[in-house]
């Protein structure tokens, strides 16, 4: 696994900086990765993410299977070509994906079938499936092809916690590619003792990064939070921990603090398609009258592109007007928040100071933001 | 006028290459003016039409004056700053608007009482209206308010085409902004007599520019050629000369040709977010099947920076994908296409090369792309 390095550079508290050296370049961590389901982040360049300085991209693998198909982006030379993005990409198993976009699908020991949301047509994953298409795709860190349980269901979650498990088995197993690095994935729902059992069995697997699944996705806060605690007090400290689909301001924070480095969530490009800018002191919805001569970017504090040069007036134009820059400008601003609060989290465990910077920035999340994404 | 200063630098036939110097910058002429109508080039970003080196825009009077509101843009500093481009803008003067949307609409000798295509509401334009709002939007070129007529009922285009110069002597006096030059249109439809008898006054009113309007709206492309060259015959030499909506290739080389300077026009973003690429050698549906497996660009000789990174394949698969980068890219390529055009050209007149140069372009314009729109 010389292809991949994480390094510890610093801990300030459980809070960790560090490096994680990849084929496509190093990403420091805690990182904030946007999420470009279909090849794209939604209505942003490369170079916009480049701006910003995202220093990795996710991209899904259930999307990507289904259109344009994992075998026209292998013949075109991969993902980073086919999207012009040469930076890190991870690629999520599929997993997540087909256990969540409804619709029919059957789940047996061996692997998932499911209807394609697309045109209603057939298909089945399996472990060995979803290697084989992350290997066409050819993102940096691949997954492992896992099941995303309702999370407050004891029984189920025992069961589907071991089939979690013997699919990350056979993952690894199927995986051929020396540069493509394969994070196993830790489930177990709000269980304490079966996330415990699920990290110990994962981390068993010697991998070189480990994920945290199955959370947020409608248990509380207080729950998510003791998810986390309970599973990174078993991983190790020398490889990567990335908690999988989740990205509030608040959320990065917490969940920094006790130990995560790898965040992705889709909201920030969501939301912007929806006319709310996320600032670290809350969300705003540009379309609210009282913007309309409102002379101020955003945020008067933020560096980003759409801050510098829009105002607020302009933006809310742009929306009203049903023009496809408006989505543009936000989705950079909101994922410059994201991206270079994760930035200055980890220049905060640089410098031993994560405490008082979380504490600072917490005081202006408002309380909406905190209990719910 | 010292603000504005013309400057035709080599003629080549009737082609002319020239320099229009303006408060926010020099213009090289010939040139192709991208839209931005709700001031945003639809779906692109200032700085990626500095990447295509655009040298100037146009944006619409009517749409601004309705939504945001040209006093809320005067308020928040013109129409430069709040949309982000620091080069020259033109704004038309509201009419072809307020006489082609439809709906209903009263003229008299004043002016124009229209409906809002937006909700319905009840406005008059009139030549004072007109330059109020341009001077408020702030653009560097304004217009003369006109009425774009039907081109073929040889009496009503003598009334309005005196119509128009009324109005147009009544904008001269209204205006009041020394940075702000306004252009004459001349007017006449398919009729050489009365296109004469409008260049012959519009010249008379010693503006800075003059434009060619009422073309490209259902006359023959035999007749647009003709009016121009009946009207470019009586236009002075050194004052730049602007044809109003016209952009295909075809249509800048056989007018740039007989001696125009300056192009605007829709069509390159609007064929954009319809899945349309144009190139020099015809439109490109990049939705055929044809290009699902494609690796090349749109057109391998060009340089923009959709040709330079992405493939035929990769823009299928976002337009399919309802991905809104797939608008952006296109229209990248469809705007580069004719500003690079015009360029071209240009370098060809300071050369002595038009006529082979156009030639060679021609030969490889489909038939379906010379004689309609």
């Amino acid at each position: 696994m010389d292809n991949f390095q994480y390094s510890l550079l610093a801990r300030d508290g459980k809070a960790r900086a560090g490096l994680f050296k990849t084929p496509h370049g190093e990403i420091p961590t805690p990182v904030f990765m946007p999420v470009g389901t279909q090849a794209t982040v939604k209505a942003v360049t490369p170079e916009q993410l480049l701006e910003i300085d995202a220093s990795i991209i996710l991209s899904n693998t259930y999307h990507l299977y289904l259109r344009p198909g994992d075998d026209l982006i292998h013949q075109l030379g991969g993902l980073h070509k086919f999207m012009h993005w040469e930076r890190p990409i991870l690629t999520d198993s599929g997993g997540f994906q087909v256990f969540s976009l409804g619709g029919l699908r059957r789940i047996d020991e061996d692997g998932v079938t499911f209807k394609s949301h697309i045109d209603g047509t057939l298909h089945r994953f399996t472990p060995e499936k979803s290697i084989a298409i992350q290997e066409n795709l050819d993102a940096d860190i691949i997954m492992a092809f896992d099941e995303c349980a309702n999370p407050s269901d004891y029984a189920y979650n025992t069961r589907s916690m071991q089939r979690t498990h013997h699919w990350a088995e056979r993952c690894l197993a199927a995986k051929t590619r020396p540069d493509q690095a394969l994070f196993g994935i830790v489930q177990g729902g709000i269980f304490k003792d079966l996330r415990e059992q699920s990290a110990t069995f994962i981390r068993s697997l010697d991998l070189p990064g480990h994920a945290i699944g199955g959370l947020s996705v409608g248990e509380t806060k207080e729950e998510m939070l003791a998810s986390i605690e309970a599973v990174n007090a078993i991983l190790p400290e020398n490889k990567p921990r990335y908690l999988m689909g989740v990205g509030t301001p608040y959320d990065l924070i917490e969940c920094i603090r006790r130990g995560v480095d790898m965040f992705d969530c889709v909201l920030p490009t969501r939301l912007a398609r929806h006319s709310a800018a996320q600032t670290l002191s809350g969300r705003i919805n540009l379309m609210n009258a009282k913007y309309a001569r409102d002379e101020h970017p955003i945020d008067d504090a933020c560096t980003c592109y759409t801050c510098r040069y829009y105002s607020c007036a302009y933006l809310r134009h742009l929306i009203r007007a049903r023009e496809m820059l408006g989505a543009t400008l936000i989705s950079i601003h909101n994922i410059h928040t994201l991206v270079n609060l994760a930035r200055t989290l980890r220049a905060a465990i640089l410098q031993g100071t994560f405490d008082q910077t979380a504490a600072a920035l917490l005081e202006s999340i408002p309380l909406s933001e905190r209990n719910s994404a």
